[in-house]
């Protein structure tokens, strides 16, 4: 088969892959319907991450059930499955608790590479989840957008207690912060204000369900944000970077006793102890447990209450996986879609 | 009037300080019944927090209203009272939702010093709460103790989200610490694990509600908690020290999706955010709204159903405030009452 493999920084290309085959009995085999660029495949694209070797490359993605291992129960071959970048049990009592991402028998898909025509998802059972029919072509985007993007950005959202009655904010324009915005309406925020510089990016955010903008960061965006909630800070801080000014910018940003959910990957940040004591403010976040949302995000996507998949600005055959990967990286894309 | 002056590290004797007056018309004047010294008065004590000359020591307190202001409407004189180590509106934004701490008016008790026979309280009708009766002096220390060190750790214990069917680990075997076992029993917790190395403590852990004790800490207290849980890690962790060896410890005995509930005033704490990441736990602490939970604390007290004064095990009259200072200091004693 087709498939992503990244062989150095700056160098990603479609490679003949060996066919994905069942090896555990809880294995499923997808045809994938579409994948598409994680903001984290750009650390190790732009070398930020080592590249140790040519590494397949995807985690993202939905697809039709091809063939299941012996042990899959729930499953049928010609299923439309929506799954996220960790494999889970589902069982487990961290499953159990809703945090499938940190299940003790997760698995990473990224291992796997999902940028490609088929994969081998494994737990099968536990990780993915049929639509009630195959759904109409024009669903695709924003199922596969649910898949991390949408999950990350809800999960950030629900980790940040958004709200009816509260004031949001949200830092970090990228697809999870943007959907982060959506969810944040979802879930009944009175106020959202997106932090951005970025026109397309404010547009989006607005049609999401941002109610204000504010273009500046760091001190000044702290200072903003306090000034438009009577000098208390938002109640609730969506963090999409994983900087250390993106962490400072949204703890900074919330009121004492207000929630921080973060859950841009952390690259060198250092959290000051007695800063964060005496900020009152509770912090949570991580790699998000996607599957937790996906029944729920899959239904309010079918009944057109939420449109996600307006996050890719990018659609391209998977032939031309590198113009996806250079488009992102260039900001000339927020997200990138691929079709096999 | 007499009260405890610290001069220099280790030098706290009880001078003459000018009696208090009424400066807003919003202050009571109390005479104390009461005070104590508290873990965090030993930092400046040992030198460790600069001593900028003389200053008056001691932010717990209770008892009788001696004078009110012209605009305080809720207290009488000749009421006992309770209040903590912030004085507050309990009527702004950041107070309604619990966190009087952190109040937009609050002013720090300890600037005052109520290891004195007299204080000025300042925004008394949010800050004070009258028992129903002058209380039998039996419940003195407890209703002390709810001032601070019961009222931090029972903050603790509900940032930790202590609660029935859960696993709670409390790191520190202070006054705070011991008191969060306390507050994990009365809020249901299931199984109650005290990190503690010193007999006494361990007694009275048990005594307060833990149902293990685990001698060692850092790694080998952490891989003690994870061999008692499946592996898993506790779903409550109590932090009550505050050094970068008691955070690691608490974040680490954590399960993914578990609560942190930290008190421990933070000194020289760095958090690593990519570790803090991936641990997917709940961080919340900082300093504690007592006053959110002194209604309820009062009430549990006089009827009988908790005794956390047993937590002070010296009990001097406030002309001995030195050698309360001392006990604490050489660990003789764990917390010292002071009866001016």
């Amino acid at each position: 088969m087709q498939g992503a493999v990244l062989h150095a920084p700056g160098d990603v290309r479609l490679d003949t892959r060996p066919d994905p085959q069942i090896v555990e009995p809880t294995d499923a085999i997808i045809k994938l319907a579409a994948s598409c660029v994680c903001g984290s495949d750009l650390w190790p694209y732009r070398g930020i991450e080592t590249v140790n070797g040519p590494a397949p490359m995807g985690h993202e993605y939905v697809g039709i059930v091809e063939e299941i291992g012996s042990d899959v129960h729930t499953l049928t071959p010609g299923q439309f499955v929506v799954g996220s970048f960790f494999a889970s049990d589902n069982t487990c009592e961290i499953c159990q608790a809703g945090y499938q991402s940190r299940c003790i028998h997760a698995e990473l898909i990224g291992a796997i590479g999902t940028q490609a025509e088929y994969a081998r998802i494994p737990l099968a059972d536990g990780t993915l989840v049929a639509t009630p029919e195959v759904p109409d072509d024009k669903y695709v985007p924003s199922l596969l957008a649910a898949s991390d993007v949408l999950g990350t950005g809800w999960f950030a959202a629900v980790a940040a207690e958004a709200g009816p009655g509260k004031t949001v904010a949200v830092v970090g324009d990228g697809a999870v912060g943007l959907l982060g915005v959506l969810a944040a309406r979802e879930l009944g925020a009175e106020r959202i204000i997106a932090f951005s510089r970025h026109e397309d990016r404010q547009n989006l955010a607005r049609h999401f369900g941002a109610t204000d903008i504010v273009t500046e960061r760091g001190d000044a965006g702290v200072a903003h944000i306090k000034d438009m909630t009577n000098g208390y800070g938002a109640h609730s801080v969506i963090e999409a970077v994983g900087t250390q000014e993106s962490m400072m910018q949204a703890i900074r940003s919330t009121r004492a006793g207000g929630h921080v959910g973060y859950v841009g990957v952390s690259h060198d940040v250092t959290l000051p102890g007695d800063e964060l004591f005496f900020s009152g403010v509770h912090l949570h976040g991580g790699r998000a447990p996607v599957r937790r949302f996906l029944p729920d995000l899959i239904d309010r996507i079918l009944t057109g209450a939420i449109d996600p998949g307006h996050v890719f600005d990018l659609d391209l055959p998977l032939a031309d996986v590198a113009e996806g990967y250079k488009a992102m990286d260039e900001r000339r894309a927020i997200k990138a879609l691929l079709r096999p």
